[in-house]
């Protein structure tokens, strides 16, 4: 590619002004909140449509909510799919999601300005409910409908604490579509890291490999709440002691099996929870990602020991949830590859990584050839209205996504 | 005391069904509920009082509706105290400190029967909210006030839930008087142990020589909130592991100090508290206690010391705040060889041991010379509708309590 001629760059003051027009929907006292299919993602939908229809491109919706925008290629072919999600968890940056659907509409703005014509049609997504923070439907619910790997009658009764169930709301959306499903020819998304890596490797660009393998496993811990003051420490079955132990421990263990795995122990309760009681009961959520499937599957089983343990140790009885399991994928090296020849082309340094967060991405990879490109988040920080990345870094990767695409569209 | 001819004994089934009575007062699904100044708890004062006019007993309230019952002895000087409270925590057993005040009154009830005059008077005591669970007034409010520690007028912004103050539930009661206090020349507080420790050892009556130290601290780490799966553990400023830490090592330390030193990390809460956010905040509390007042001291000083080095070895800053402290009691050697003496003389095998909980004794030692009988408390549970002491086992207790008040009242 580094001898291709036509080499083209988004306007990236548009771009930025987009993101900014988009982030005040549904702002507040911190960040802004748009969750699936309430009326502020709504307004963020009509906004998302209007620009698609301005740039000429074909709106079609799915049964799923899922909104397409169409610009025909030269052939009748399955078309390149770019994009991402428009909806937030609370409280957000301005940045998740949003810059992959954003720089997908700047795309096709720098082709339609250049006058570029492309063999295959190019479609820029924006997934429904990526951010899974309304209802109990977990995430990436567009994207898992849209591959078969969900019914949308199992959402019947996936309700938020209203009571309103994911199925009707996506009804009252006026969002849904007849439109056949368009096989994509293959997926890019561009998104914000959400971690430190690009910053601390100084990196512009990050080349996303695939997507780590995430379980969720929630232990609860049953020992015996007794008088703080009056209870001799030996004879204690303290069950906050045990899930404390735990935590330490599974700590210990993500770096025992390192390959970038990660051990949250995210959610921690305990019983009854008062200064002067020792705790009888403890719950602790146990997050696990790691890339390699094989590191994941003997860190699950060391993570259960481990726990099991630590509770033994202190005379506790522990049971174990499986809460959730997340395959993860391994992105097609073709589009890795393209990724980062690039990223090199444009002159941006660019660094190899997995994704520790789950995106659409994951889910399209089975149904096509799939990858992503990351651009750096400051501090690491995101799902926070500190959630940063520059202009200038904003835009040094949508100018990837588009010469990414160009490429692809000729393919 | 072996040879003395008059050994008396409680009506140990009278003892036991009125233990029974008292605590069908605010009974609920799950046990009893007589939080201070409560109707509960005024209609088991109501009680109260008629039992001890039918004992013949001339009742006083004092200005901070601790209730007396006054039995005469053949001179005028200050009376022998005996007694506890009728208050109750939530969901409580029906043993906590009733059986202190209602033990006192079956001992009354035996020197009637048995027709002895004592040289001092005898006074049956039931102080005002010990268990401190309804105001955020602390316990042992009643005898703190009696002994001067408070002033009632501290007790005007000590507020319940619904907004009603200390001293406004006080006023509403009743039960408050003029009497001028009675300096007590002994008091004694039979209770129940509240831990393991009389059936670990066998032993039927803990000889109680005090009251251990004790120390709430309160300390809050301040982490970063981080996605779970896209920051790294190298750079992670947990604040929950930091607090787990923290848990971990104090355990150690409390072992560590031995003496019979106790340390409880009772309350444990962190934010955002959700299974795929690193915890950015978390708040330990820390409840130390320890009999010996250099390990006290030495322990309050390393408890700080340890929780900063976990803090530190996770990034995380920590800051304390002293919620509170209260000073123990080393009981009057003279009154503990008196309990002791006398179980042995009643063939009650006995054991010498602290209290971890607190009590009004430790109060009231300010005042006069105090002791305490303990007798055992099944599993050591208390403060549950589990609490539990076996009918023989709590008339043993009264016993005891009865000939040494007998011995006391000659003095």
């Amino acid at each position: 590619m580094k001898g291709r001629f036509l080499m083209l760059r988004v306007n990236g003051q548009r771009l930025w002004d987009n993101l900014n027009e988009m982030g005040r929907i549904g702002a507040g006292e911190r960040g802004r909140t748009r969750l699936a299919f309430t009326d502020e993602d709504l307004e963020a939908r009509r906004l998302l449509v209007r620009w698609m229809e301005e740039l000429g491109l074909e709106v079609h919706t799915d049964p799923y909510a899922n909104i397409w925008g169409l610009r025909a290629g030269r052939e009748e072919l399955p078309p390149i799919v770019v994009g991402s999600h428009i909806d937030t968890v609370r409280e957000a940056g301005m940045f998740d999601g949003v810059l992959g659907v954003l720089s997908g509409l700047e795309a096709v703005r720098a082709l339609n300005e250049a006058g570029v014509s492309t063999r295959r049609p190019v479609a820029v997504i924006s997934f429904s409910d990526e951010e899974g923070g309304r209802f109990s439907a977990g995430t990436m619910t567009g994207s898992r409908l849209m591959a078969g790997c969900i019914q949308l009658e199992e959402l019947a009764e996936k309700r938020d604490q209203r009571g309103v169930s994911w199925l009707e709301a996506l009804e009252r959306s006026g969002f849904t579509g007849s439109s056949s499903i368009l096989r994509p020819h293959a997926y890019l998304e561009y998104h914000i890291e959400q971690g430190p890596v690009l910053c601390d490797k100084g990196a512009r660009i990050g080349v996303v490999e695939g997507v780590v393998n995430l379980s969720w496993m929630r232990f609860t811990f049953y020992g015996q709440a007794n008088h703080a003051g009056a209870f001799p420490m030996e004879r204690r079955r303290d069950a906050g002691l045990a899930a404390s132990s735990a935590t330490v421990a599974l700590n210990r263990l993500a770096f025992e099996l390192g390959a970038g795995t990660v051990i949250t122990s995210g959610q921690a309760l305990q019983e009854p929870n008062l200064p002067n009681i020792v705790p009888g009961r403890a719950v602790l959520t146990v997050d696990l990602r790691s890339f390699k499937e094989e590191v994941f599957a003997s860190g699950l089983a060391r993570a259960e020991a481990v726990v099991e343990e630590e509770a033994a140790r202190h005379g506790v009885e522990v049971s174990v949830e499986l809460l959730t399991r997340l395959e993860g994928a391994v992105f097609a090296r073709e589009m890795t590859e393209l990724v980062e020849r690039t990223a090199g082309a444009l002159d941006l340094s660019s660094w190899r990584m997995p994704s520790g967060a789950g995106h659409d991405a994951q889910i399209m990879s089975r149904l096509c050839p799939t990858a992503m490109i990351f651009c750096p988040s400051e501090e690491g920080r995101s799902h926070c209205p500190e959630e940063f990345t520059s202009q200038e870094d904003a835009v040094a990767g949508a100018d990837v996504l588009l010469n990414c695409l160009l490429e692809l569209a000729e393919d």
